[in-house]
């Protein structure tokens, strides 16, 4: 076994293993004596678009500073700052841009008024499940895209966590048809707003804290946020009951931390393979934890009264088409956009091929049999 | 932005910033001067259940050196052994154990014949899926129960890699019914031989490299391995063209890093916090190379002749009925296996409640719309 020398003995100038100990199975292998390194103490300040309420999400922030302080012995300290406390939530890419911080936690997909082709790095309508994100980040070309878009602003960003497929939101009344869908008012940003628009909704972007009073005056018919774990926090279910499934425009979007790049520069190597590895830690373990929470709290929210409802087939099959007419739109008209949605597109049709027979039908086979008890 | 202190300024005695400057946005942000640490030089070795030619699983513990390495400038250094250069492959486990090496990589359900409660830590037939196995371990309990378990042996474990769904595996002939089942012989190790044999089918334990000649001479009829992407380096579609799915014995495994105990203690707190996102890290990183290889490799496949099958209903639910009475029989037995399995079955039930809602309908759409074109 390795035996490390104590910083006592060292003290002392002693305690150093030779080579030649190190034959012995299970003795010390020990190559050379311990280093005096000399480790810079670096702080940086993260600010995140995400609420403390919110333990996934802004939890992920926190994992990384833990893990990061940890792995370099207190030397590199991150500093997590809530939305409003250096800017407010959805300004965080501006001010990792600009230097006012040098690193923050948020959703590029915010930032399509810039250039819709950060939509991509977070999730797109009927785009990549959880997984697949990951992969075409890690594996299909993803990261490669990013680093080369993100270049021109100055940012490097790492995936940094992930909410799993989420749900397509909560609704005063029934939706039926397409019908049901014309002169509502909902709280849909993005991508699936424009969709929708398109189908005769009225989407409207409101922050997290305003949607619940905005539902129970009846300023907006209808909301969607995340899922059940964070959606209950914020009780939907007591204004608008009908809660819709599949969130289509959110099959598992990734949650990002993005640096500004100077100072990503002027982190030591050995910095940088400590925050690159705590950055993967904190997305799977986001994931873990909405998969983990999110169980028990639909079984709440259906006891509190949550009414599930698949979203009818016509709508899907109407937003699937006009979602496929839009991305042609802006892929003629941007070619960041058309570059790094196209290898989201075909990565994710290779992945879906395979998913159809290594994962699909496993699952499938689970749910049956769980229904059946 | 933060300026890390260049070593050459720090031997000067200079370079120290003040909190002043601080104070103004973008300049350095250092709270005291660079550490002189010591950072004990540690070299351990990993011995892996891995062949070099599978570069998704033997790739794990390349990475984890690698990040390891990086992380601690050089000081923290593991080398990686195949097996047989210091143990075969399923003696790993005993390795670690009597301390023969540091570190070993390997999967915990190859020692149910030292007990069976080994297995849940990996995959149970009709168990978790990949994302439910890390939840279960990260946030549902697992690893607690897996920490109580190994100490037994003075092993410390860590989730280090998953396959994702595994495929049933290559079949000579096609398989109809049950009665095709009866007197086959298979390459199907573990607790899903022990379900298959209470069906009539002849299960045998055989090593990776000695499948092929076996299946080619007709001593065996079928031979389950991973998926695609593995199977695929392995050359069975020549021999044994009918590929089945899902391979409800392995839904997800996790791939295991494991440590002596003793050794794991001796390390400095900042290694084990750089070793915990490192094999966090090689996990998430597993999964994402199979979802990012395996489409396009089953592509080939099907290209040279594999005949895609689903088991029909009757073997699945012939299967899920022995397994479930299995697993009651060992329950009764084995107080650390019904306290593990029943944990993982828990999880499971309500794991499986969600996944109806948030992910399989997202899936299933997809899947359609991809049919569709």
């Amino acid at each position: 076994m390795t035996r490390p020398i104590e910083r006592r003995a060292l003290l002392k100038g002693a305690g150093i293993a030779t080579a030649t100990a190190a034959a012995t199975l299970g003795a010390p292998v020990l190559a050379a004596p311990a280093l005096a390194q000399t480790a810079p103490r670096v702080r940086w300040r993260l600010t995140t678009s995400y609420s403390k309420a919110l333990p996934t999400l802004f939890g992920a922030s926190e994992l990384l500073a833990k893990y990061v302080k940890e792995a370099t012995d207190g030397a590199f300290q991150i500093d997590v700052f809530a939305p409003g406390e250096i800017v407010p939530g959805l300004q965080a890419f501006d001010a990792v841009q600009n230097g006012t911080v040098e690193l923050a936690q948020t959703a590029l997909y915010y930032y399509i008024g810039k250039d819709p082709s950060f939509a991509p790095f977070t999730t797109m309508p009927f785009g990549l499940n959880a997984r697949m994100q990951t992969a075409w980040m890690y594996h299909g070309g993803g990261l490669e895209l990013q680093d080369k878009f993100l270049a021109k602003y100055g940012v490097v960003g790492f995936v940094g966590g992930n909410t799993g497929a989420q749900m397509g939101g909560w609704f005063r009344k029934e939706i039926k048809s397409l019908d049901d869908i014309r002169g509502l008012k909902m709280r849909l940003p993005g991508l699936a707003g424009q969709v929708m628009a398109k189908l005769g909704l009225v989407p409207q972007n409101i922050a997290s804290g305003d949607i619940y009073p905005a539902l129970e005056k009846g300023t907006i018919d209808a909301a969607e946020f995340v899922g059940p774990y964070d959606d209950e926090k914020l009780g939907f279910v007591r204004v608008a009951p009908y809660y819709y499934y599949p969130g289509w425009w959110e099959g598992g979007p990734t949650i990002h931390f993005i640096a500004n790049d100077k100072a990503w520069q002027k982190l030591p190597a050995s910095y940088q393979a400590v925050f690159k590895a705590a950055s993967a830690y904190a997305n799977a373990d986001m994931l873990a934890k909405y998969d983990a929470g999110n169980p028990a709290a639909l079984r709440r929210l259906v006891a509190q009264g949550a009414q599930l409802r698949a979203f009818p087939i016509e709508v899907m099959d109407a937003a699937y088409k006009i979602n496929t007419e839009l991305m042609a739109e802006i892929s003629a008209k941007n070619e960041a956009f058309k570059e790094i949605y196209g290898s989201m597109l075909a990565f994710r049709n290779e992945g879906y091929l395979w998913w159809q027979v290594g994962e699909y039908p496993y699952d499938g086979y689970m749910i049956r049999a769980r229904q059946r008890g």
